[in-house]
């Protein structure tokens, strides 16, 4: 059978999502389960890479499984196979055709930034941190600059491989915890390249701050220039929050569960 | 000058606040960076232990520095020379007979437990964890037997060298945090036993989960015997709160602080 899987971690202690020799990635503990559940290797795919220190409240991957198993009783049994910092949120059963990264219609990132002049012991795995003057009507402005299609080039880190840099943004916000005194920016779009939701913080940060004009992302889509962009906010604050499919897929959607439940 | 210092650490990563040899401790970490700012050993005492893997927001300790340093400054310095697992929350001078463990009036002790079937990926280490049945209200009225003076023999691991194992609990409370699906207990009192919270802990879940009569706790008093309260509430769960002192030597207080800064 073909599953899609929901899951969420804690990004501290894996090198990363993507299989790596000799490094523990969720991929490689998500594959050393099914493998020793399906007693031969399962590959698993995953709507996208997240780096090293990155967190995840809703990955998705799907996978084809030599057998069937109920997606309730997957659950249990993949989350009893699991170490504490994964959790396997939802199973379903979906189309043979479905791939957690090419069907994927769009993301959601989340970007934590504890404010406040020194790091808080318990935030520093799971958060960035700010210390200085910030003005958040500043960021909500300038983050409406980014909704719409725009070449994402000036927030691309070098070395990608991808030459099609230009991305839609369907929505950006920045809204303020005043009792974690923390920024909480989202940024819902069709695609994100490599490090580009940080480089995005970044700059906002900045902007906030007042050491850049609040319309500078408007500037920086027309001079695609990584170097003006400059900084990249900590992976320790970020955290791919959904995964977008058609409704059809939708994790624990009627259609795609209780249908091959039958 | 004689010093009083505030702080808060994750406890994750530290083999205890007590200097073992060979372990990263945070009186370890504490002498480390006095020692390089004095250019001479500096011995600091704490208000108490707490071991591997609890949390504390506001130990207290106290300690002679060679030399003056005004407050702001040294707190500036010593945040500046401590791992992000530490941070200083207030720095005061105060009476040379002032010692951050033998003046200590009370203490307060936090504990978090994460209910819901599966661990949290991101509170495994910040919380314990109960999946089963709870009726925080029954909880509520055992804690109130808790409040008085009382023998914790029952309530006390073994292999503690302390003979009087009489305590006064000033308030023992239990609220649930909705928001987080979390029970958070609360205790104050003069003084607490090795491992005395976190067998409280794990009794009172016992009795929320009806597995023991609600005043299991008047039972366990008169029967003096640890091996009935049994289990142990794990470390990470666990906060040391607040320290309480006379008020003449409450941190950032004025008498403390602004009659020597002058």
């Amino acid at each position: 059978m073909h599953y899609k899987v929901t899951l969420a971690y804690d990004g501290t202690k894996f090198a990363g999502y993507q299989v790596q020799p000799a490094q523990r990635t969720v991929q490689g503990v998500l594959e050393h389960a099914l493998g020793k559940m399906a007693k031969q290797p399962v590959h698993v795919d995953g709507s996208g890479r997240t780096d090293s220190g990155v967190h995840a409240l809703g990955q998705v991957i799907s996978f084809d499984y030599p057998g069937n198993i109920p997606p309730k009783n997957m659950l249990m049994g993949l989350n009893s196979m699991m170490p504490l910092d994964i959790i396997i949120k939802d199973v379903a059963y979906t189309d043979a055709d479905f791939h957690a990264r090419y069907s994927a219609k769009g993301k959601r990132y989340m970007y934590k930034v504890a404010l406040g002049k020194y790091t808080d012991p318990f935030k520093r795995l799971y958060t960035g941190h700010y210390p200085y003057h910030i003005e958040p009507s500043r960021i909500q402005t300038a983050l409406k600059d980014l909704i719409g299609t725009h070449d994402f080039t000036s927030f691309a880190a070098s070395g990608g491989v991808i030459v099609d840099k230009v991305r839609t943004i369907y929505d950006a916000t920045c809204t303020v915890d005043e009792t974690n005194n923390e920024l909480i920016m989202e940024f819902y779009g069709n695609g994100f390249l490599y490090n580009m939701v940080r480089i995005l913080v970044a700059t906002a940060l900045e902007i906030g701050n007042g050491r850049r004009d609040v319309h500078d992302f408007k500037r920086l889509f027309e001079v695609k220039d990584r170097q003006q962009a400059r900084g990249t906010a900590p992976a320790s604050g970020l955290y791919l929050k959904e995964v977008y499919y058609d409704d059809a897929t939708t994790p624990g959607g009627a259609a795609a569960d209780s249908s091959q439940n039958k």
